[in-house]
């Protein structure tokens, strides 16, 4: 039931100033007859007459992207929005997890527009820690057994990757993270250099520089980013930065 | 000799589409005295009375970020331009270089504003896979031995991240990117998906889906970003994604 009006667009706000969310995607809003989001994210689009918000709980990801395919076969023109990338465990995923489910929406029009995904925000804040290879890992066992994550983070040690952590802790598991530090002190060190990045780029913005000899499982809550440097990360003045080079 | 009007901002102009520039690297610009970068992104900066462009050559990265510490120091309002996200293989890293060897410049008015890094671009045009854990290594050797390299490629294929690599082939030494894909398909095997992402978000964009067993070192070029998926990453209709959980 494609229609050649509908379309569906999977847009990245950014992780939370306006003056980092794209052209493209303020574009893409004022086109829109529907938006579809987590609350907190739908809350950032501003109404209009002929605008319908679709704001939903959290954890509801597969629901919410199998609505906004159905609006958009039926012609609307629906933007699924989200924090930071679409594409970086975010709801792009979750859109094409629905559509394999339907072949018939396969054909509809269907377009990620990207965005400033937290890290890069929170590293720009900070310095550059993310200046050499690095790797990027989502903290949230809801996903992944504990198992995997620790894996993970033993090989990107022995990589010698700078590492990003989304979603590092939350009050119903916070025992995750404190597994989290124990493998990255006995990998890297205590003197390995992490940064607490929290709600980068809005009012609320604070970042932490310490070494994982320091750093305390309290510092990550659900707003924060944590970023950890690679072996030749370092501070230049109020700065922490990875060097291009290894020497 | 810092000034209290000198300021140096570090900002990023996205992968190439002007509709992917933020709001905020506009608003840099359009406050800047001097702008200072590799020629074809200064190229990309509408020429103003009151702004002086500086393009400089590739490879002059250190000496490009001492010249826009001084003028930043003499009082001007400098703004040096990255492709991307100057945070990722760009000149922020380069500055603080700069920045460690001049402690009298350290207290400059100095920021970094992110901005749309290739790999994000080329995921959303792709359709999202790097919707899970993944790594981002840059495969020019230029910066690193290419034991390095094999190493981090090995690592992540265990941890089973999806990569994004930027720089993978130059004319100078073509054969960096054949072994590259030799030892992933000794680590991950012929099945797995691998994106050419070319020039993305400009009208030469081209993206190109195929496996491993398919790839062939030609496929990329300096403009291009390669994606790898992970093991679960799979096609929908024309998209590729990874999706959120590891079941």
């Amino acid at each position: 039931m494609a229609s050649v009006t509908g379309s569906l667009v999977i847009a990245g706000l950014g992780p939370g100033a306006e003056a980092l969310v794209t052209p493209e995607v303020t574009a893409a809003l004022s086109a829109a007859t529907d938006v579809v989001g987590y609350i907190p994210y739908v809350a950032r689009v501003a109404p209009r007459a002929g605008l319908t918000l679709h704001p939903s709980d959290n954890r509801v990801e597969l629901d919410r992207a199998r609505a906004a395919l159905e609006m958009a076969a039926e012609g609307r023109r629906v933007v699924v929005v989200s924090s930071g990338d679409p594409g970086v465990f975010a709801m792009a995923s979750a859109v094409f997890e629905a559509l394999e489910a339907r072949e018939d929406w396969q054909a509809l029009d269907i377009r990620v527009l990207p965005g400033i995904t937290a890290m890069l925000a929170a590293a720009a804040a900070a310095g550059a820690p993310l200046g050499h290879d690095f790797c990027c890992i989502n903290l949230s066992d809801n996903l992944k057994p504990w198992e995997i994550i620790e894996s993970r983070l033993r090989h990107a040690s022995k990589a010698d990757f700078a590492m990003a952590f989304y979603n590092p802790r939350s009050a119903s598991r916070p025992e995750g993270f404190t597994r989290t530090l124990e493998v990255l002190r006995q990998e890297c060190g205590p003197d390995r250099l992490i940064t607490f990045a929290r709600a980068v780029s809005t009012p609320d913005q604070r970042i932490v520089t310490v070494t994982l000899a320091e750093a305390t499982p309290d510092m990550a809550d659900m707003r924060t980013v944590v970023i950890v440097g690679n072996s030749a990360t370092r501070r230049v003045g109020r700065f922490v930065y990875s060097p291009r080079s290894v020497r």
